[in-house]
């Protein structure tokens, strides 16, 4: 039975899935960011639920109204890599006792707030009594079959792009997890990028209409796992030769010791989005979301050849299938 | 602060709502059985998401199969007190850690089986760690805004009726957790109530054709609880003339020196459908239900005066707004 104790987040998922019988016809494979439902022979219902656990994906410096926007955002996040617009979710709340009013007024406002954010509203759901704080978020849309960007597009040669810098979000969980210095505005920033995440929403809807973009991914697991889905699910490789790392975590990983290439790439909880360009439409993606105040950066190429690769300047480095994963994670 | 304990699932869903700015034109309110989003003039998309906490909604006695199965029942039922198709599933997992292969494989079975039983499909999802086991399920359907079935269509005059015997589940509730006594057969067929509940969609689903049908809610906060909600959003009272009492659970009451007016009106957890009928139509109703094998039991009438009353024999008695509600049972 000791082994079965180190069954992980993917396992599992690999496990309920054989177990599922497939619906015909399925639009959208299972492990892709949203599931789909084919409403007419060009329409699809796109749907995506995703559960927010207190103990953890919620440090401890983040309050309840972060929480309960953060639920809202991580699911926002990913119909932003598929391009499609969010238009109503639903909320299953499981809540500890002993709340009070006041805490629950926050949860009810930070849920709001995030809907808001990006456009829609909570239309309905569920509460009931949980051991932790878990918040679960149902989004619904609708998009065209011909529009939607799945994670199986890319071919070789395509470039591959991100919608931001990385290393923030990693460096800030270990301020509040490790108490690692950094000067105080670099600190605010880092923290703030953890409590407050945002979804590139607009960039992926303006994405979406450019036809630009071959495949598409949100790097809420990390940059380099979701990098090694991408690839997975588009049969291809990749050779990436610039890595996205923020300045400020740049200086922190000097000041603290550490490898800012680990912290880009095994961070998580950043939410990016990783998408890959057909080349001749690269320039047409890119004003896209300039247009948006975002600047498009590009990282590295599609390969036939299936490996994850770093180039810099002195070697060529494999980048490893690590991310953050539940369960797994220190329990061996 | 010690008054905060003490709020109820109820009340913290009403502050919840009071802090979500609601959508424009929400073509059902919050509160009824499922949230809608107005798709084309004509139609609308439904969604539903509810969660199963193992604490509170999995007896020692329920296996993770029937559990994964019972999340997606209790999710089910909702449509089919609405007369809704379920299209398609959406699952999310929370597992304490140390599950075994085995146990990981029973839930997506217990998922399945659920999903197939009412002709559906899981087509998507997310699996993450908590510390106590956690099966969120959203529902996604369409219907036609005229023949959506509300909670607030009831009218004076109106038949109330169920669609099928209260008190057995209550019965086998009290047998698992206080050890009452019942005859074997008895005893298996109030066990089973409680491990395998079934929900109403085929009903359901007939029922909402024959347009007979004024207003509707499953009963799975108890007959007495939904009986209210029902009057609630009617802006009816109720009437009843008849207990729909099991005769087996009239039986066990007997045995053990229980109401079983208590096991029928405040029990829960069971999943038949509460209706009110246009009079006129009420034999188009029956028959539609008895061609699926399921009997439409009358238990009263909607009335203009706000009151839910239960009239016996010898008096008239106040049915309470009571039922199984998470938080304060067991609080004060």
């Amino acid at each position: 039975m000791k082994q079965d104790n180190i069954l992980g987040e993917r396992k599992i998922i690999e496990i309920i899935q054989n177990n599922l019988d497939k619906m015909p016809k399925m639009p959208i494979p299972f492990g892709d960011d949203v599931s789909a439902y084919n409403l007419t022979n060009q329409t699809l219902a796109i749907l995506k639920t995703d559960m927010l656990v207190g103990k953890t994906d919620v440090p401890k410096a983040m309050s309840l109204w972060q929480a309960a926007r953060k639920a809202v955002v991580m699911n926002i996040s990913d119909f932003a890599a598929k391009g499609v617009k969010p238009l109503a979710l639903m909320v299953s709340l499981g809540l500890a006792r002993g709340l009070s009013k006041k805490d629950i007024q926050e949860i009810g406002k930070g849920l709001n707030a995030g809907a808001r954010e990006y456009g829609t509203y909570i239309i309905g759901g569920d509460t009931g009594e949980a051991s932790d704080l878990i918040i679960n978020i149902s989004v619904f849309g609708t998009a065209k079959k011909a529009d939607i960007i799945l994670r199986s597009g890319a071919k070789p040669g395509d470039i591959v792009a991100v919608t931001g810098t990385f290393g923030k979000t990693a460096a800030g969980l270990k301020i509040l997890s490790e108490n690692l210095k950094a000067p105080e505005n670099i600190r605010k920033a880092f923290i703030e990028s953890v409590l407050m995440p945002h979804a590139r929403l607009k960039e992926g809807l303006a994405l979406s209409q450019t036809k630009a973009v071959s495949a598409a991914i949100d790097s809420s697991d990390g940059l380099a796992w979701s990098l090694h889905e991408l690839a997975k699910a588009s049969h291809t490789g990749f050779l990436i030769n610039k890595l996205p790392t923020a300045n400020e975590a740049e200086t922190f990983a000097k000041t603290n010791k550490l490898d800012p290439a680990e912290l880009t790439l095994y961070g998580g909880e950043e939410y990016e989005l990783i998408i890959t360009i057909k080349p001749e439409l690269w320039q047409k993606a890119q004003e896209a979301t300039a247009k948006l105040g975002t600047k498009l950066l590009p990282i590295g190429k599609a390969t036939k050849q299936k490996h994850i690769l770093l180039r810099t300047n002195t070697e060529t480095l494999i980048i490893q299938p690590r991310g953050y994963e539940h369960f797994k994670t220190n329990t061996i």
